[in-house]
């Protein structure tokens, strides 16, 4: 098992770089911490490197074949943690790649989204609601920020979370028969008001502006949740579970 | 109108103490800051000192009568502000005293929540719910943190949100004929097997356990929502919505 005790090692240098957006584009890798996150990427098969200190106790259950172990000291922990009290293990994974998605089901389409608590709350809400993919679009914050993914809570690892063009995903579903719905608080009616259908594909959009308008433009019909008291609007992510839970009861 | 030129000021010492939990309780005030909040809180008449600098453009509509404008400089907004890039308007409200509130409609109860910005956002999607009154268990975090102002956005304001034992709001929302579901993963029962009933309350629990026993067993029926895919469970502010919303439209 090989040892790493100094904060100036390189291989410790390039893990650190990885909490910016722009080494985890470069390398295609991305960092995360704490028993249970790590436990999650360990079943996705997506570990490459398992940072540990003298100790921390590894669960049994956990399997580690081709997975490369580095003991680390405290203070290599304390830098490449970003919480307050770390727990002592930390992953270095390879972002999943997904083949072609089934085009059956629930989709969410997150347009724009800025924060990255609600970027990972949407993944984990959809997981809950058996999304069969989510699709975050070119203007989201990044999916693999380290607030995001533990915002997921392991969601990440749980259903195929894809980047794209959310205009090219419309109508792509569209020619698969999924029925896109857009969100709006204009020209839109109740969520109430319709049906909901086995294959639905929701757009939902950035915490001030909502989905572009552009994108509304392409859906099959645009909805609202009524606002019953003096609230101006939901907050994305609650938005969000409300619509998903109505629609993945067809 | 009064002007404070110094961080040493002895009112500025006495508003920075509002930003802990026991000078608010000690004194029945607390602070909140940013233009949407401040205008939230004039409509509630709940504004004792309205803090600005020269150089703020206080909005015509704001009816300031009978409320204490100090001038400040750029320093001690810098001193009593919470966020990074402060707006230049705090103000000091007195905590509002609600009377007897209705019996009727939907009630949410919070039990040991200790988020400030999941707390927050409860209250936001209660009042867009149209929910009555929201009761604030004793072992949730502050309801006047600064966090959880910013994240109810500026809800707090528009219905009541009470502090209470739990235990006692269950039997007495009871006696008055409305319906207390829980929350629970155990001995629950799928919330759409229940149909919706005119008055109802919802209790929701702590992110990590939960709703507590003993308050599980007062209430009349206990509710989980389906996880269909393999996320452990769900946000506790988007249970919250997705029930309510489930709930409200009774």
């Amino acid at each position: 098992m090989k040892r790493i005790d100094s904060v100036q090692n390189a291989s410790v240098k390039s893990w650190k770089k990885l909490h910016t957006k722009k080494e985890r584009e470069k390398t295609g890798l991305f960092i995360i911490e704490g028993f249970h996150l790590v436990e999650e990427a360990l079943k996705s098969d997506i570990v490459e490197t398992l940072l540990l200190t003298e100790e921390t106790n590894i669960p049994a259950a956990w399997k580690l074949d081709n997975i490369s172990l580095v003991i680390v000291t405290e203070e290599v922990i304390q830098l490449l943690s970003e919480t307050e009290t770390p727990q002592h293990v930390i992953a270095i994974c390879k972002k999943q790649a997904y083949g072609e998605i089934s085009m059956e089901g629930t989709f969410l389409l997150i347009d724009a989204v800025q924060d990255p608590g609600n970027l990972g709350t949407m993944i984990r809400t959809a997981d809950a609601a058996g999304v069969t993919a989510v699709i975050v679009g070119n203007g989201c914050v990044d999916v693999y920020n380290g607030k995001t993914i533990r915002s997921t809570q392991g969601s990440l690892f749980h259903l195929p979370v894809l980047k794209g063009d959310l205009s090219e995903w419309i109508p792509k579903l569209q020619e698969n028969r999924v029925t896109v719905y857009g969100t709006s608080l204009q020209n839109a009616k109740p969520y109430q008001d319709v049906q909901p259908v086995k294959n639905a594909a929701l757009v939902v959009g950035n915490e001030g502006s909502g989905v572009q308008q552009e994108l509304l433009s392409l859906t099959n019909e645009n909805l609202y949740i009524p606002i019953h008291g003096q609230a101006e609007s939901l907050n994305v992510s609650v938005a969000t579970g409300v619509l998903l839970y109505y629609f993945c009861h067809a």
